[in-house]
């Protein structure tokens, strides 16, 4: 008895999954062939699609009937995730030895829309680049006072968890998993990498709360992991301590997990964010970072879960009185020494830049110093930095270049990451999921990345664009699809020109990050400068003559960050202290650059705003009306960036812009 | 049958009224005549002080008892504060015409301690300059998410208010009032002028609560007043409108009003921010703050009662771009024109200086340019800009620099504030009821103040000093006396030195106010700019050049702020935008003074904290403890304050320092 579809609930946004993306294959013959429960899904999803557009779907087949347009079949009993894709006279067959693959295959077809049933002969193999394909929440379950329900969450409340608990009806949760599945994702941690006291206890007398979610996500092919705090024996056991070479210790976690796994058997594993911003960690008791890892990964390992250690370590109270200490080095510093000492199923995760998913830093240096151990990459769906879901700001491009980037000059960090790619989410009870309609590309391009590193983002956006929007049901498909990629092609490298530049970072108001303060953070404790003076700007992380931070990169890249000559523009004030009046490759001075991409970014959202008012016939009046009103805000605040930013260095250089624009 | 003395909470200190403060006057034979309930406080202190120190107190005079050192007598039924002390043949004799005369007369005597028994035959009259010596508690009932249970507050919880209602029980307010009546003090506002939703309340249904406190209070002579939302006819009353003309909303007011004074009979009144930082007004009516005032007043007019209009109205949502709205213009732009228009029970409550309690500011050009209204001058005892009582900064001076200031060369302050002096209070549920031990001073001092407007503030710290820490009791006076006197007199310059220089105020922390942060609200919509730039920095407010703030003034000021050369060193950048290496008075550069003061002030505290340090025998270890704690972070502060302050400078104009010390 297959599975019905998980039903949307009533204010919910059908995301890149409408009903109408399933017409292609709702009208034809699919047969199914094997069983297992996400066979059952598949199951369900054509069964459903086959009610609303007159189709057909068979489990067995019936002799003598017609032949069939789609077979779906089940060939093994593997843990693959891998399919073949195969057209042939005038039929469609999509095989896998796992379920899993016949699910990803399932939605590959409706991807390919008529396409599917269409075309040359052809076979291809698909299979999944990267194993481990995971969004972390940083949801909480009781409303934190500062952070609130979702830490640097801009989509509404969790969900997951609402009124203190995991919510009891969970429709939403199962659509979600749907349309995780749908872009390629298959992992999923419920749970704010802070644990608080609330949510500390999610690991032991909470368990059933997290299975609970763990059923709903479940029948997708997804895995349910959970945060949890280093701390857990002393808050949670009663222990004296947490040392991770303690006995008692490792016992109570061993104790601990089995329980876990009664309750949720597919369990995906732990993780931890240790020694980081006030969370304790094993450095407490002197031990390293491996032997807390390890601790965690030798209670999972028996039921085939991972540990996901977080990289994300770094003095936050430095002073900043201090050049010595530089936090882009700190991951690097700490962690390499490491390297051979992690267990096989401790994986360390690693955000893909030095700093703190500001909108452009460098590949952190410590993907590919570690080959011994296995690396995550962790880039951040929600928008903290890049606008908070009122700004447009399409992350495809960037998280492509991070993927593609080739550290050593050999393997990109697409391949690097054999541990896994994790997306910080950015998905609440929102009705658009997203809070702005148009940040849902930004989690389906990051499942299609963590798929296949090495897609051309614009395909992904493409897709998406497709599925979503299905021009089938619009008048001119065309207009939409140009006026869709108008706003989003170049979004980020707009929200780049309005904000911090040369890949400087920061300048945002302290504490929640939205909007600018060129000196928010210039004197914190944080870590995060600029050094801007009446001569310059930026910080020397050169070998020669500043924190050395570039020679943590093997060459070529070393050399190429090293020099300011050689050192990419969109990078320099990243490595450099540079005078304003140093001329960049573009040919422009450095001033000049700051003014000049400063009023482009402010033209260029009001150019996008042109361009998705001129859509308003084309697309849902909701989703028009939400996408209108948050370009109001962008534009708002970019203008706000541009005004602060040219003001703040016209006053410290005291140089005029060349087109004698206003600056206040 | 007399009151007792209110017994002190066991663990809240005695502050300026230790038991040994009333030795003197405990062994002593005191006869009191008259009658009444201020009477009963008077007998019940003094029997309470023979009680201790084995004195007499008798109400009749005994026939052929032997004569009395101390006469206390009631000579009419007036309300007068006034008292005449008699110091003749002996015998010391109080003589006052109304009840409150004769409490004041009293503690007077506490303050002359053994000199009032002493010395020469003096005959003096007693008269508060100032009929209004009001404190304002910014308290909230409901513990505010922001800003706490008391706005602005550094002192721990409400005295008044704790778990959603008043206290049940009121020892601490009973003994507030004691010390309050003790400085002088006569009118307490017992909630926020922010009147959020649950305060709105004690107008109405919880005006109860409110006349619990008035009855505690009542003992010592002090009435207590009500913070009043505008919107209350709308939130409260149902009613659709709010309008001051509106009959419906004056009936309303009246009514309520009634009901406030059934409960409270010596209700002091209403105080009211209307159209202010976001609180309801009559301009939503485009009725002018005439006619809101008014409209109370009448409510007020038939009970004595009166309505304190607080004249804080600027335009919080400012642009920072638009350098001709200036926040310092405001409160004189609207409240001139309506000169002679208010009510005379309405009382127009005007901040000291333009901005907002600043460390240093001038005095408000509108206390005296409206001589038909009743102006009262309200000054911040609450430390929020000047260290949050957690610095030493003893405000006595620049109060008295405030009201000793002639604003058209003719009456001081002092005496234009012919509708009370205000101060916010800096007191809550901490055991030293201040937070820090020493800033119980600047209420101390306060209090005097208001009684005597001209009063040399040294002095009345010197009264403070003796009665507080009753050198009585310490073996070596002198030692303490100076020692207080060194931590204490110069605090409030050693603080406005390591803080925001040459009065171009703020540079803190947005928010929360604490710490330096100089560019933190530069950019903001508040008003509060300082426009620093590579080559100079202050606010052009001339009438020649700037935003004509200074022609606000009558002769002579507007002419001796006018230009830079006359304009005082120490308000130089509040008036005028000044190159670094302008010239002061001072024969320094402006550069060149701000590293100047900002070292010096930091070397200040570092001597002030030895100063304390070195009376550790002469205090008690409680009070000498907090204290010392709380240096360590004011040292710390004043560090962070001293190297961001310099660093800023330095990095915009690249003037070193002429003494080369080390700036980051």
């Amino acid at each position: 008895m297959p599975l019905s579809v998980p039903v949307l609930p009533e204010d919910a946004d059908p995301a890149w999954l409408p009903p109408e993306a399933f017409r292609p294959l709702g009208g034809r013959r699919t047969l199914i062939r094997g069983s297992g429960p996400l066979v059952e899904t598949v199951h369900a999803e054509v069964a459903e699609a086959c009610a609303r557009f007159g189709g057909r779907v068979v489990r067995d087949p019936e002799p003598g009937a017609p032949g069939y347009d789609l077979v779906l079949e089940l060939t093994g009993a593997e843990e693959s995730e891998a399919f073949t894709f195969l057209r042939e006279g005038g039929r469609t067959t999509v095989t896998a030895s796992g379920q899993a693959g016949l699910l990803y295959g399932l939605f590959h077809v409706v991807r390919l829309g008529e396409e599917a049933f269409a075309g040359e002969p052809t076979r291809r193999n698909h299979r999944p680049a990267v194993a481990l394909r995971m969004v972390d929440h940083w949801d909480n379950v009781a409303v934190h006072p500062v952070m609130g329900q979702v830490e640097r969450g801009y989509a509404g409340g969790s969900l997951f968890w609402a009124d203190g608990r995991a919510r009891r009806e969970q429709a939403r949760v199962r659509a979600y998993g749907r349309l995780l599945a749908a872009c390629g994702i298959n992992a999923v941690a419920v749970n704010n990498v802070n644990v608080h006291e609330t949510e500390a206890h999610l690991l032991t007398d909470r368990i059933g709360e997290v299975a609970d979610i763990a059923a709903a996500l479940r029948a997708y092919g997804i895995r349910t992991h959970l945060s949890v705090g280093f701390a857990s024996p002393l808050v949670l056991g009663g222990l004296p301590t947490a040392d991770p070479l303690d006995e008692t210790v490792r016992g109570w976690w061993a104790e601990v997990t089995a329980r876990v796994y009664e309750a949720i058997p597919d369990f995906g594993g732990y993780v931890v964010k240790a020694d980081s911003e006030g969370q304790p960690g094993p450095f407490a008791y002197r031990r390293s970072h491996a032997d807390g890892a390890n601790m965690l990964a030798a209670a999972l390992a028996r039921y085939g879960g991972t540990v996901h250690w977080r990289a994300f370590v770094y003095d936050h109270r430095q002073d900043w009185r201090d050049r010595t200490t530089d936090r882009a080095r700190a991951a690097y510093d700490h962690f390499t020494p490491l390297d051979g000492e992690f267990a096989a199923n401790a994986i360390l995760q690693v955000k893909h830049g030095p700093l703190d998913f500001q909108v452009r830093e460098p590949v952190s240096p410590l993907i590919g110093a570690m080959p011994r151990t296995r690396l995550a990459v962790e880039v951040q769906a929600t928008q903290e930095y890049t606008g908070q879901q009122r700004h447009v700001c399409w992350l495809g491009p960037m998280w492509s270049e991070v993927l593609r980037f080739r550290p050593a000059g050999r393997e990109p960090v697409g391949e690097l990451a054999r541990g896994g790619l994790v997306a910080v989410s950015n998905v609440g009870d929102d009705p658009f999921w997203t809070g702005h309609p148009l940040a849902q590309a930004n989690l389906y391009t990051f499942g299609r990345l963590a798929w296949r590193p090495d897609a051309d983002p614009g395909d992904l956006l493409d897709e998406w664009i497709r599925l979503t929007f299905t021009p089938g049901a619009t008048s001119d498909p065309g207009r939409l699809e140009a006026g869709l990629h108008a706003v989003l092609d170049g979004s980020w490298r707009t929200y780049e020109k309005y904000t911090a530049p040369l890949g400087v970072g920061f300048m945002v108001q302290p504490g929640h990050h939205y909007g600018p303060s060129v000196d928010g953070y210039e004197y914190s404790p944080w870590g995060t400068y600029h050094f801007a003076d009446r001569d310059g700007i930026g910080v020397d992380r050169s070998v020669a003559t500043g924190t050395g931070y570039a020679g943590q990169y093997p060459g070529p890249w070393a050399e190429v960050y090293e020099p300011p000559d050689t050192c990419p523009d969109e990078l320099l004030l990243f490595f450099h202290h540079m005078s304003y009046g140093h001329r960049l490759h573009s040919g422009k001075t450095v001033i000049q650059h700051i003014y000049d991409t400063h009023f482009e970014g402010v033209e260029e959202v009001a150019e996008a705003r042109r361009a998705w008012a001129a859509l308003v016939d084309l697309v849902s009046p909701a989703r028009h009306a939400r996408v209108a009103e948050r370009y109001e805000e962008q534009l708002r605040s970019a203008r706000e960036w541009r005004d602060q930013v040219n003001s703040y260095f016209f006053r410290k250089s005291g140089v005029p812009d060349a087109h004698g624009r206003r600056i206040y």
